[in-house]
Parts: structure tokens; C-alpha cells; sequence
């Protein structure tokens, strides 16, 4: 049972609203698994592109802590794409699908928290390999 | 053995540059703990104070991802002021280390990285009971 684009959607993040500032707060509760890795982009260039792979077991948890950018994600039969700008909402992205990120505002930060630490054999890093994996994974 | 304000420093961060947009990653090469949960300060009016508080296990790993702000960490007999404003490095806390954060820059973001989930028990509030606390722990 593969992932469909049409089962990904933004998740509120529990925040804390506080005249000195807000706390969001991000552990498994809000991501449905245990936290490996942390990584985030940063001084992208406005209308850089970024992503374009996809992985076969890790999840990942995606969220504009500054500005904003858009996530394009492919299934292999549809795609749909999510513009995030709000440090209190996050794209969980499931394994098997395709992601692309592009349109940064500039000074944007994108946080990452994922379900794995870093293996190149997770990823699939070109579009055609991609279709053809989710091919045999839905055949 | 608690621990000393004079112990604490920034770590840097492994960086992947790009024209793109720089990356940076934290697992646990980069902090020494296992990472439970993640957290975020957003629209933290400029001048703020945040934090006045200790942990007795949790540790800490705190990153300017955003602007600046600093750090004032307190061990009961010393003090020591942290100026963080790069994305690329991070504060370590340890347990046991009184932290205030001031002086926040219009617009900054302040990602903390922790050790534990949320445990109201591991937290000392008041200053006086956490020189007591220290105390008794280097008697």
C-alpha cells in the first residue's frame, strides 16, 4: 500500500501563544514516529528549487520557520502542491512519494525533522526510477 | 559532578553548502543524546526575555536559526553570555544550568533540540532553589 498525495496534509503543530513570543512544540505526538534527524535549509536564494527524490522508509515532517516555499509532491499518478508560511502548521510526507521544493521567499528557513538518520540507499534520486518503484510497490 | 557555565560552548553544525541554499544536520554526532523532542520560538518581539528556568537531566541544544538573540547561562557561581546568530552553530546545555534568553532580534527564530519529552518535574523555576539545588549537588 503505497502513499497517495491525496492522503498528505498539513498538521497543527501544539503551540503555545505568549505575548514574548510563541513555542511550538514537535515530538510524537504530533509526528508519528520517533525523531532521528533535525536538518534545516537556510540563505536559499529566492526561487531556488530544492528536493526532487523521494525515499522508500523514512517519513519527514516539514515546516516554514521563517517566510515561506512551496512543496510540489508526485505520487507517480498525481501531484499536488502545498505553500507553507506558518511556523505553526507542518507537511508530513510519507515514504513514496516525490518531493520538490521551489518559490523560497527570501530570509526563509525550512526545518526538516525526519524518521531516520541519513542513508543514501533511502533515496530515490531520479523521477523515472521513482515512477517505476511505486509501479511494482502498487502492481 | 554539576555542571559549570565555563563548560558550555557552541558546537558547529555539519554544513552542506550550495547555491542553492546551505543545509545543515543534526543527529546524534552532533548533540549527545538521543533527540526527543524539538522546539521553536516565532514572532518573539524584539526585547524579550525568555527562559529563567534549569533542568536537573534534560540537556539542550540551542540554534539562532533566525536573527540573534542571547543566551545567559548561570551555574549558581558563575555566569556567562552566549551571542547566537548563526545557523550553523549551537549552544549546548547541559543539565543543571540556569538559562535566560534576551535580546532577541525583530524576526528571530530560536530552534531547541532536547534530550527528553516534557516533564514539569524536571524543572527548577525559582533561582533560589536552583543555587540550593546545586549546592547540595557539588556538596
Amino acid at each position: 500500500m503505497k502513499s497517495s498525495v491525496h492522503d498528505l496534509k498539513n498538521l497543527a503543530i501544539p503551540k503555545i501563544e505568549d505575548p514574548r513570543g510563541n513555542l511550538a512544540v514537535i515530538e510524537n505526538n504530533v509526528v508519528p514516529f520517533e525523531i532521528k534527524r533535525v536538518y534545516y535549509l537556510f540563505d536559499v536564494p529566492s526561487g531556488s528549487t530544492r528536493g526532487g527524490h523521494a525515499h522508500k522508509t523514512l517519513s519527514q515532517f516539514i515546516v516554514a520557520l521563517s517566510g515561506s516555499f512551496d512543496v510540489i509532491v508526485k505520487d507517480g499518478l498525481d501531484q499536488k502542491r502545498f505553500s507553507l508560511n506558518n511556523p505553526s502548521k507542518g507537511l508530513l510526507i510519507t515514504p513514496g512519494i516525490w518531493r520538490e521544493l521551489e518559490n523560497f521567499s527570501s530570509g526563509s528557513v525550512c526545518l526538516v525533522i525526519a524518521s531516520e538518520v541519513y542513508d543514501e540507499d533511502d533515496y530515490i534520486r531520479d523521477f523515472e526510477d521513482f515512477t517505476n518503484y511505486n509501479r511494482v510497490e502498487r502492481s
